[in-house]
């Protein structure tokens, strides 16, 4: 039996990273006036990873590093109409409806009539509760944690609080870095369901993979049923 | 006795509104030449009051509420050169060390010894993450609570998820909107502390006020004590 089963949020329960894309090339667009053959998704990658450390995950985030890209790729010639502009896209990813993924609402409505489920989830506290609200799943949720990282000691952290041994714990979600190799390591254990889009961040080594022992389901409606066999093991 | 005594953090535990209003000159004088006897900090305010809905609170928030402010201030005119800068002020907020409040670290060091003490924060994630792993404070605290918002819901969920009693629950703060009203409200306890800066956004109009019963300290010293009188009361 598990004591909590534990999910990820953005791209495990719901679409995220598909917005974060969009915007991506909305930023791409404006910038295409002033720009000649540049990748601007590669080169504002490589501000959001310079800038994790300071800003952390989220929309707004996000938003200072496509700010910080669109100056420095224009080498300064960008409006500030244009940079208007981009703070009107963190507007709107923030009024976007939260897009439930297939399957999600039965499976979390199912689990959640014999489990204490919970949510982990990294970014912003504003945004991932703001998902939460709309995505009309609170309420099978007994517990939800928004962390600023992953890590195994964010793990061993949320167990000690919630007295519950990592054995008797399952943690679900898309990413192997952020939701299936820290509990892995502290003896938990893991099911991994990959989203078609997952962010280069979350992205790592396959030798690193390659002894954790994890269980990886194409869907996460196969979720009941790999439970249902594990409880029974 | 209390089964927890919780604190607010900025500018109850350390200096946090200075750094704001620090920043806000910084901004003044980056606008100086593109304006003409405009009060850039009322107008900043303005923007930020208008943000917090999407953006929330901390220091990036604070930056895009900057950004926009410089754009529609000098409209249109601001340089990139200028939004880079602003964006190198929050990296510079974010770079700085925590200042402890006169007091601050005996007062939570004594009380750790015989109570449950808990954090309970709003703002930015990381940021306030930050600040307290650099207050040297950490290990005082059972329980850190970093909130979207502090509403009398705010303290009922977290008072449910503890299982603790209100009347059995002290909050200590200087806001009395966010620290102390609404806890007052839901039957916990509540010190108030007044800082010397405290931000618009938290001032409350003194009718709401007057039929709150709660305890006011002029410094933190004074703490250990009231609790002592309070729990032989």
């Amino acid at each position: 039996m598990f004591d909590i089963i534990a999910f990820d949020a953005d791209d495990t329960l719901w679409q995220n990273e598909s917005l974060y894309s969009a915007t991506q090339m909305r930023l791409a667009e404006l910038l295409a006036p002033y720009l000649d053959g540049v990748d601007v998704p590669a080169r504002l990658y490589e501000t959001e990873t310079r800038n994790i450390p300071y800003f952390g995950y989220g929309i707004k985030s996000f938003t200072l590093s496509m700010i910080e890209t669109a100056i420095t790729l224009t080498e300064g010639r960008v409006t500030s109409a244009d940079i208007r502009q981009i703070i009107t896209f963190a507007r709107d990813m923030i009024d976007m409806p939260t897009q439930l993924l297939d399957g999600v609402a039965e499976v979390v409505a199912q689990l959640a009539a014999s489990y204490t489920l919970m949510v982990i989830t990294k970014g912003d506290l504003l945004d991932q509760q703001r998902k939460l609200d709309r995505s009309g799943l609170a309420e099978y949720f007994a517990h939800i944690e928004i962390v600023a990282d992953k890590t195994e000691k964010t793990y061993r952290t949320i167990l000690a609080h919630y007295k519950v041994d990592a054995a008797r714990f399952l943690m679900v979600g898309n990413s192997l870095k952020s939701d299936v190799l820290p509990v892995v390591a502290i003896g938990g254990q893991a099911v991994y369901i990959p989203h078609t889009l997952t962010w280069e961040h979350e992205r790592v080594d396959p030798a690193y993979t390659q002894d954790a022992r994890y269980y990886e389901l194409a869907h996460i409606s196969e979720l009941p049923d790999l439970v249902k066999k594990l409880t029974k093991g």
